[in-house]
């Protein structure tokens, strides 16, 4: 293979990543000059995909914003290398912060530790951060497979169709929701993770295997027949209608 | 098997029926003391059990309306077995009026004939009698099945969440559209059909074989796992942001 050749597959996933993801910020008009955006870093592939994305996308989008990181350690998650995130951060130009929830320890006495409630304490602690520091927007890196099954398992189960919209203005809050990887599939946020060497520092969640989501992944892809495609024409119908119902609300 | 049992087998399906049929007039609180409601009778099983239906629940509903059956006739379909549908609409005591639309004679040179254009036809014709004959309502026999295929379809290959809700107020007219069968599976309508003999008149339209249609009924029954409650939850999901969306615009 020629060096010319490796080069462009070297960079054949980033350069993907790119578009799609600068196309995210321009469709639901995602960012603007002056922006403070508060990054969640957990230490996996997927926010640290995001973290380098708005880092490496500022020079393109041409428009002035800062960026943070906050990592919210738990006491039952300690597999994130966080010397690499950190050192990952710092090369994209990108200041971290660290703090502390005590998520099983605010369990109700008999409660069992589930994906909800640990989710629900450590949105309220970057909320919370947020606010305190000043920062207007929260940026998530939820990616399209994560947002379709969310938006099919709410739709299947319980009739609504709410889910992970690629914005969303809290009510309550002067804070804006961003997910700029709505429009990238897993396997494109893991080749671009991979060609950056970002895996091998990566963690994942040890609760984070979900049979019913395995299962609804399944099903949608059967329904989308492997297509990225219609998988973000299916986002799009489905954000257009959140973007509906928080302006109703 | 007893008679007891023959007999409760026998109008097993039509009892699921009217259940289903009241639920989705209550919950979308789709007809109104004084309606005048116009029913599209194609002569198909849906809209024959339709026109039954709203017939047959007059009592339960305890609503007083008026009901009408308008046929359109078209150049090329003449499969329609018109004098048992008047007679069937007689014995429920629906009047009956019969039009035509040269569906393919308004076809412009060159154009193939399709769904999308003899439905444009139909629909416009039905509108325009509505309007003339002081009808408020316009009643269409699309069931579940119908329902999200058609928002699937729309979905997945035009990224639109756009398709068959339950119920539509016009904007242009004074005029609401309503799917009483919204909640009906086709299995359902079929044995409904069956039990009151009304399968051997009805016709099927000779272009109503549309392939993509079929491939996505297959992909939707895999989604669901065959189960006729998950189906009317993502019908319930796609109705609340049709609804919202109909109350912005």
């Amino acid at each position: 293979m020629s060096s010319s050749k490796k080069l462009s597959r070297k960079y054949n996933a980033s350069v993907v990543a790119q578009k799609l993801v600068s196309k995210a910020i321009f469709d639901h008009s995602m960012i603007a000059s002056g922006d403070r955006i508060l990054i969640a870093v957990s230490g996996g592939k997927d926010s640290t995909v995001l973290a380098m994305m708005l880092s490496l996308l500022r020079p393109a989008l041409k428009v002035d914003y800062h960026l943070a990181g906050l990592h919210i350690s738990t006491d039952f998650c300690s597999c994130c290398k966080k010397p690499e995130l950190i050192n990952h951060l710092a090369s994209w130009g990108i200041p971290f912060e660290d703090i502390y929830v005590p998520v099983i320890a605010r369990l109700k006495a008999g409660r069992k530790m589930n994906c909800y409630w640990c989710s629900t304490q450590r949105r309220a602690e970057l909320i919370s951060y947020a606010l305190n520091h000043n920062f207007n927007k929260i940026a998530l890196g939820h990616h399209l497979d994560d947002s379709i099954e969310t938006y099919f398992m709410n739709i299947t189960a319980a009739g609504k169709l709410c889910g992970m919209p690629a914005l969303l203005q809290y009510e309550k809050y002067p804070l804006v929701l961003i997910r700029p990887l709505s429009y990238l599939e897993e396997r494109q946020v893991v080749a671009c993770a991979d060609e950056h060497g970002l895996l091998k520092s990566a963690c994942t969640c040890p609760y984070g295997k979900n049979s019913q989501r395995i299962m609804m992944r399944k099903k949608i892809a059967e329904l989308c027949g492997g297509s990225g495609a219609v998988k973000r024409r299916i986002i799009q119908a489905f954000n257009e209608e959140a973007l509906c119902r928080t302006k109703l609300n």
